[in-house]
């Protein structure tokens, strides 16, 4: 099961069980057998963190402990227990002024790191061996990642917070860049939202690289599923060497943070497809079939060569009721070269 | 004559017999022998198409005939009547709300469809082999295209609406996704207005793709003329396999959805180069030779092996009374390689 | 010295002696030669400079030479007096409304020229041999630049003003597109402001191009240096023929024309990585280690197999009385390979 592709924690959408974990909305697989810590943290402490400038001090601190292990086929992935890890890694999400702190076990004989995109670190937490942040084999390191909200300067304008669809991968393991952690699968999503942003009912996370999207090929490609109407969320990222857009069938979102219009006069342009290259990170909530009806979708990388090759998956949009809509097998059984099989569930696992 | 470079058609600005075709604003060649049939399509006839949601009933539902042929040199396009098609094929406009019902006559024998980006089709609409939506040689088959306006969420956030600067292309001819077809030059653009929009006085389209320029390299690549303070749009489109940036000299435009800044506090950035990769898309309005006068403009792809192999062009700003302006006679013949030729008509055949 | 990696000439902030230069800001290195000439100019004379459309009567005009020199190495460089040529040139800086100048001298035995993105020129300022504007070897020519502020259309709507992170380059040397220029180093940053816009102590400017930055490969890359809280402006060029993403560690700004968020709705993303490609720029400021602390910072292209190759550089953030903060000097000791050097200003040079 990739640990990206699940059902978000709220009544009547549960689709595997999980647990909830309060306000920060960290989706955990129940097998998961990390502790976590909840805790305010006080003033003292969060100056004594931040360094230059102390974030809010009503945000919460969390602790994870994950694990980054070998997998089948040379890959590695992290996991929050042992024997657990997925490619992509669990889909971390904070809100804007949360403290997140990464206990990461090194249970490989490679030296690795986990480097975050858009939050807040000391050089100590940064996941790069220029910082001397990593991992040796068999080591385990805590990283801690803070967030922040906007903060007002001159005029109407604002320094941004954290908020955003961003990610972390490996920084270390191969070359200083992490370039061998990254390509054998060493990375995931970080979600940090803004109070009062939409929540997801299910949430799916497609890292474009190297040719694959998660590391995988047509037709072992993701399979995202969803039931017309659910609102869902998509992280996309892009990793590796190559140009990639990423698109996806008869559904649009807005250019922005979001992916909706934030009001009427958002000036933002909808896209359906959007460049997704090696470092950058995009998100946006749809509503499943919306306009469009229930049935099979692809989602591809737009780059001609590289759907053709293999960079192309599906989105199921059921019925309401969850049931199958007409002709969604017949597309799903040629995306498959006609080898039929009775679960789906086996694309996204 | 490539369909895309055209007056649109208001008065004072014709340079091309044109039928004008009301709200949707299609500009359609006068040879063309479609028939069109407009209609108001009542609330029971919306649900049923639509599936999911119904879009709103007052739009208009416009039937439109295309073929899609052999041209020659190996190319392919779409046009509105047999022996019109182009490279790119006609552009498409429609207000959100509008239906876009096209009936596809494939008269090749390659397999084919066309495959609309923005907008909101069922899956037998898709024109993906995939969901076994496409034409077999010879074959005529009818695809709808339905759009719709913003919807409100919650607080002031809106579902975008259906409106942007998209295109169309083949998704069947040579691969499951259409690479045979897209390189070969079947596409062209898809304009979704929102209510209130702007129009243009003139209009071009250009797409980047495999070294090319609508599959032309320079000097063969079309010159796009308008006269001084003309409102002319420009619609992007990018295709292929390759990274292209698309430049224009002299001018700018805001990135966002109209190119325009949607009142004094949008944030939007001024660009003029801007990311034009494999089925991305976007447009923008400028008005010819602002604050910078008449002339020969380049546009071209900013990659510069690309530019020096032939992605480049020339946008023409003539006088304002449609004289040529100093010098730009010898800037032509420059970029012709000194080959004079009486009509530059022949640039935008 | 780079010329772009400079103080910003207000006082408490002054690293280097400039010449402040008025409401323009262009901050000039005090051993330049050239002669300034300020002036208001008439309505009559803008009327004439703009062809089309006049810009506003009350902009500045700035008049400044810049000469074009050979560089060890097969480089050349814009500098503002003989011998001081740099890769990057000057930056260049005007507010919306003004006007610039451009005597450039060419001292060197190829055609080449300076073509301005983002401003307002007539074709013969437009620095392209196909309009027959560039400098013959040895030849001197003036450019003008202008710009203006935005002009309101219908409803709120607004054609965009000139304001923005822009950049010129060479047009001329090598093909007609200046590609052999470019690669060798004939490029620049230039900035136009909006009234009202908040100006940064620092500033830097990075170019990607052929796995170099600023065409020097890691670890002689600019290290660019700044005090814990100092507002930083970072300029981002892309230029050449290859994908680059822009990816700055512990740092994130706000996708639109400032990289602030222009109101509490403005919608705009937060990035940390942003598409750096030919011919594309954009700009931000941060608050230097905001919210991270001091320490050394990496900035580099994200597509993994060119950060290994030499796309990196660092961002030395110092505590805030310009002290070494702990870890810094190993950091950039690691960078170097382990080969101390006494003066790290040795990595700007």
């Amino acid at each position: 099961m990739d640990a990206d592709n699940v059902d978000n924690p709220r009544p009547g959408f549960s689709r595997r069980s999980l647990i909830a974990t309060g306000a920060l909305g960290l989706a955990v697989p129940i097998a998961a057998t990390q502790a976590w810590t909840d805790g305010r943290r006080s003033g003292v402490a969060a100056a004594a963190l931040t360094g230059g400038q102390p974030a809010r001090a009503d945000g919460a601190i969390k602790k994870v402990t994950i694990y980054a292990e070998a997998l089948p086929g040379g890959l590695y992935g992290y996991g929050y227990a042992p024997g657990t890890a997925t490619v992509p890694g669990p889909t971390l999400e904070m809100y804007e002024g949360d403290t997140l702190e990464i206990t990461l076990v090194n249970a490989t004989d490679q030296r690795l790191s986990i480097h975050p995109h858009g939050v807040d670190y000391s050089t100590d937490s940064d996941g790069a061996p220029f910082n001397n942040s990593f991992n040796a084999p068999g080591q385990t390191r805590t990283y801690v990642w803070r967030s922040h909200e906007m903060t007002a300067v001159a005029g109407r304008r604002f320094m941004p917070g954290s908020a955003g669809y961003w990610h972390y991968h490996d920084h270390a393991m191969g070359t200083d860049h992490g370039s061998l952690g990254v390509a054998r699968g060493l990375y995931g999503a970080l979600i940090v939202r803004r109070r009062g942003d939409i929540l997801p009912e299910k949430r799916f996370v497609a890292v474009f690289h190297d040719m694959s999207i998660n590391n995988r090929a047509a037709p072992n490609t993701p399979m995202f599923e969803a039931n017309l109407g659910q609102r869902v969320e998509w992280v996309a990222v892009g990793h590796g060497n190559s140009l990639h857009t990423f698109h996806l069938h008869a559904h649009r979102w807005v250019d922005n943070r979001t992916g909706m219009l934030e009001g009427p006069a958002d000036p933002s342009a909808s896209v359906d497809n959007k460049d997704l290259n090696p470092g950058s990170s995009f998100g946006f909530q749809v509503l499943a079939g919306e306009g469009v009806g229930p049935g099979a979708w692809m989602y591809h990388c737009h780059v001609q060569s590289h759907s053709d090759g293999g960079m192309a998956g599906i989105f199921l949009v059921r019925n309401a009721d969850g049931s199958m809509p007409p002709g969604a097998q017949e597309a799903i059984d040629r995306f498959q070269g006609h080898v039929h099989t009775t679960s789906h569930e086996g694309h996204v696992e």
